[in-house]
């Protein structure tokens, strides 16, 4: 008879049932990948009594996560609650039980992920957590084995499905922020609070993951320059496809001379980047490695089977190690202290719109100030914007955030009103 | 001090040289990764007093194995050399000399790759070989490590970056294949023989690989119905594109029922598919899982770096297990019995140039030969060929490999001219 492993889930929502799903649908693939029975045993829930759609497939409910912890047939803890203190705490007693942690909880990993893993550790712990970042697409591991040897340079993407998904809408149907938001949430791709996700908080705590493991360097989410989409009008999207650009809310992390700066921001695409052609709820991320050159992972970024897919990916990583002997010798988290990027360094090219008087004299004082911070211009439109102001469109040439900051102060001390500022990526 | 681990390289052509590079330059990073001071000590060659430009770094030259298999100070082979015979020998010899191997030897794979496998869990020793596939691209870990809950249904991509350069060069500039050929084998992208490529047998030993792994089925190169780009011509393109469709050697493995189909053959992709962005020399491949449903990975498929790269990766991999005291655990290369897909179960749309006398009636034959398979039209372009002759472009719905065949048997007894058939994926 095979060995049977014991997996105990807490949280029994969308995720977890998914992972219930997959680990009976895939049972034989699970076979013969680990030589083991994996069976989900328990499940933790708040409410025993509440109406479930999801078969449980002979698990068994709780509300009592003593029930998982003291269950010595329970090997593997998956934590799919969600949240950050209750779930930290679960898991660092799901450690000291000796068990091993599965997570798909990226505002956990990004908070407390070094805390986590180094309670792994000490207790001969494994704790995986693929899920996290990019749902079914597995950036991590590509991240920290297949491109391990490389020197990481820059890692670029859409790591938020939902906000890609109102991105999408807004640029190909013409549809407002509010109007496709609504559209959204009706859908269920948008949660009734959206903060997280069109703030880009969702995505600034993916890349505090994805930034930690490409430059194995601790950073947190307040070294992230976070701007959400609540601000993107259908004016901006038109101006800057007529420019050639396509929008997208794009995370970077980038290391520069031992230093990094990583942001999360809307951002201008030039439409043939293969990027722009991410679209709906998709992810994609970009990494640049100093000798492999660009390399790009693509797949849902969400949903409900392709982040259980991950989940159970890495069960079979954990029960993999636990037959050969190997738990809880993760390497570590992060080995190189923090040095974080001054603004002058971090440089880009940048999209303005400026309103402004239609007077002569005036267009030569927008320029003026640009070429006072040694900024040139890779592209102007300049349109009428009603009787009295115009419209200036610039795209600049690569210029530093520091730079750039000065010019839009100079532009508001002259009384011209700066609309929108986006970076430029890709070109 | 760190721990040093000695590696010995077997060939120092481009891989090999820029495997020394990575391990030289990026040595901090290694260090960082392993915890050990990973140092070429040897290197085998056949000339020693060959003129070389690749720096040694300290790297010792000999023309004799067992200077590498003798040699206690010298944990990790790489094999680099190419060829399959004297590769395999070698590789058998330093299993047994309890090494550690890792090849970027495709053919050797696809050839002997259980035989390679079985001698090192054997030995207990490590055998890894992610650069045989799509160079820079880390496909070999995300298929086995983190698609490895899922059922893989589907692996479609482009694996050979000369015959993608070739295509690419022949439907953007227009040139002829025999021009683009000459220009690639100039530039040393392709061989002055250049069958492997150009036949797509390079692309079917690649898919050998990705197939065994991704239905753990022992599949063989015989498996796989290959047909190269030889015969591919600007006419073809033309009238591809005209419908919509760009040509590109494309790999397929799929199972459906139990059963794999293994194909090389060149395809045409519709234009907004993301395949047919995939240009040059870049790489790209498409995967299909039953739960996470696609996911594509995208990058160089060649290169000095970008090989060198995922070679270096694998000898971190393996210097992790040194240090873990896990070698020689992976898992079986291929556990389940092949089970081929017959023909009659493989289906696709399929794109055919026809010629035939312009003449009534014999449109009518041609119809009624489709329908007597039962295959109906998706689209159809006919135009004027010369003063008695017509052509006839038909792309149809999908049908099985065997219709289709006994179609083009049906049209030969009328006369008609079957002047290309391909197969059309993406749709």
């Amino acid at each position: 008879m095979k060995e049977v492993v014991g997996v105990g889930l807490i949280g029994y929502g969308t995720v977890g049932s998914g992972v219930v799903r997959i680990l009976h649908e895939h049972k034989e693939k699970m076979e013969r990948e680990t030589g083991c029975d994996v069976v989900v045993k328990k499940i933790v829930v708040r409410d025993k009594e509440k109406e479930r759609s999801y078969p449980l497939h002979g698990a068994q409910l709780t509300t009592c996560i003593e029930d998982i912890l003291e269950d010595t047939s329970i090997h593997v803890v998956v934590e799919v609650m969600g949240g950050t203190e209750e779930a930290k705490e679960y898991i660092l007693r799901a450690f000291e039980a000796k068990k091993h942690v599965v997570t798909a909880n990226k505002d956990l990993l990004a908070m407390h992920g070094e805390e986590l893993l180094n309670a792994a550790a000490r207790n001969g712990s494994d704790l995986y957590y693929e899920a996290s970042v990019a749902g079914g697409i597995p950036i991590l591991r590509g991240l920290v084995d297949g491109l391990a040897s490389d020197r990481i340079q820059k890692v670029m993407g859409i790591v938020n499905g939902t906000t890609n998904y109102m991105l999408t809408k807004m640029t190909e149907e013409g549809v407002s922020y509010e109007g496709v938001l609504r559209e959204a949430q009706a859908l269920g791709f948008a949660e009734s609070d959206p903060t997280a996700d069109v703030d880009g908080l969702d995505a600034a705590r993916k890349m505090v993951i994805l930034a930690t493991l490409g430059f194995s360097m601790k950073v947190a989410f307040e070294d992230v320059d976070v701007k959400g989409i609540r601000h993107v009008t259908q004016k901006d999207l038109q101006l800057a496809s007529q420019l050639g650009y396509v929008m997208k809310l794009i995370g970077t992390a980038e290391e520069k001379d031992g230093a990094v700066s990583i942001s999360v921001a809307p951002t201008l695409i030039p439409k043939s980047h293969p990027l722009a052609g991410v679209r709906n709820e998709y992810n994609a991320v970009y990494v640049y490695g100093e000798a492999v050159g660009q390399t790009m992972f693509y797949g849902p970024g969400a949903g409900q089977l392709p982040t259980a897919t991950a989940v159970v990916s890495d069960i079979v990583t954990v029960v993999k190690h636990m037959r050969l002997g190997t738990t809880g010798k993760a390497m570590s988290f992060a080995s190189r202290s923090k040095v974080l990027q001054d603004d002058s360094n971090i440089h880009s090219k940048y999209f303005l719109r400026v309103h402004m008087k239609d007077e002569t004299g005036t267009f030569l004082a927008l320029t003026k100030s640009f070429v006072q911070e040694n900024i040139s211009f890779d592209k102007i439109l300049q349109l009428p914007l009603d009787d009295e102001n115009a419209e200036v469109v610039v795209v600049t040439h690569s210029t530093s955030k520091k730079q750039i900051q000065q010019v839009c102060a100079s532009l508001d001390s002259q009384y011209m009103e700066m609309v929108s500022l986006y970076r430029v990526e890709g070109e």
